[in-house]
C-alpha cells in the first residue's frame, strides 16, 4: 500500500474475523514498531504478545476501553522499560511512535487494529501489571488489538486548517 | 513510496538544503498528522509553522537538542490543547501519534525531518511558550524540523526479538 494512502485511510478496527494472525505478519508489525524514532535512540520498548483466550477475556475488566479484547485474535501489549530510557520521561512518547508505526503496518498488511490506552490510568497499569507479572521498572503503555477486519469503516477527513498558526500563536500569515 | 518501505527506511534528517518546503507539501504533512488516532477521537492538537529565521535561530537556546533549528527551512511545532482533550492525560500520546505520521509523510514526500522533544522538559515548555505567545492551556509538545535532505543516512535495523514475550512477562513460548 502507498504510504500516503495508508496514512489517510487508516481507521481503528474493533471487529475481527476469527482466524489468527500469521506469525510472519506479527513479526512485520513488531519490526515496524521497533523502527520508530526515540529520544536519543534509546528504543525503550518491550512487547508482550497475547493470544491466550483466558487472558484476553480478562482485559476488559481491567481496561473498560478494550471490550474488543475478549474477541480479538491477538493483543500486542507495548510497555516502556525505564531501565532502557536515556532521556527521563520520554518513554511515553517513544512508545507512542512505535505504536503508530504498528497501526499503520497493520493497515498496510490487510489487518485491522485498535489502540487501547493504558498509561497514564494508574488502575489499568496496576491491573495489567498484575495479570502479566510485569516488573516494577516496566510500565504497560497501551494494548494494540489486531486481527483480520470484520468491519470496514470509511476514511474520515480530520483536517482542521484552523488549528494551524504561523510563527506565533493565533497568527494566520 | 510503499508503506512498509517507508516504515523501515525512515531516519532522522538533521541537515537540510536551503530551499523552502512548498506549501502543498506542508499541507500534506499537516493532513497526515491530523489523521492520527487519538483517545476518544479528540484530536487535541494544534500546530505552529515556523519559518521566521529570527525565531528559528532562538530555538537552540531553549531546546539544546535542536541546534538544527537555526538552519532548518521549516519548523512545525506540535502542541496539545487541554481544552480539546476528552480523556485526561492522553494528549501527550495523541500528539506523538500525529508527529510520527508527519515524520513518515515527510520521508515519503522526499523531505527529511527530525523530532525534537520539548514536553515533558518544563524549561523547554516555558521557553517555547514565551517565544511564541502560547496560552496556558496549550502545551508545546515537540518541534519537528523539516527540509529537503542534505544527508542520506542508511536505514538501521532496530529489530530486537529478545524484547518480545508471550502471554506473560519473561515468557518466550
Amino acid at each position: 500500500m502507498d504510504l500516503l494512502t495508508a496514512l489517510m485511510t487508516r481507521r481503528s478496527i474493533r471487529k475481527y474475523q476469527p482466524q489468527s494472525v500469521p506469525g510472519e505478519l506479527v513479526e512485520k508489525l513488531l519490526r515496524a514498531a521497533m523502527q520508530a524514532p526515540s529520544a536519543r535512540n534509546a528504543q525503550p520498548w518491550e512487547f508482550i504478545l497475547l493470544d491466550d483466550r483466558n487472558l484476553l477475556a480478562q482485559i476488559p475488566k481491567i481496561c473498560p476501553n478494550a471490550p474488543m479484547a475478549a474477541h480479538a485474535p491477538l493483543g500486542i501489549l507495548v510497555c516502556g522499560n525505564l531501565d532502557l530510557e536515556k532521556s527521563e520521561g520520554f518513554w511515553v512518547i517513544d512508545c507512542s511512535a512505535a505504536i503508530q508505526n504498528m497501526l499503520l503496518a497493520a493497515h498496510g498488511l490487510g489487518l485491522g487494529a485498535v489502540w487501547c490506552g493504558i498509561y497514564p490510568r494508574q488502575e489499568r497499569v496496576a491491573g495489567i501489571r498484575q495479570l502479566l507479572h510485569i516488573p516494577e521498572r516496566v510500565i504497560p503503555h497501551s494494548l494494540v488489538l489486531v486481527g483480520y477486519p470484520a468491519e470496514s469503516p470509511q476514511p474520515e477527513d480530520r483536517y482542521h486548517p484552523e488549528r494551524v498558526y504561523k510563527n506565533r500563536w493565533g497568527q494566520k500569515d
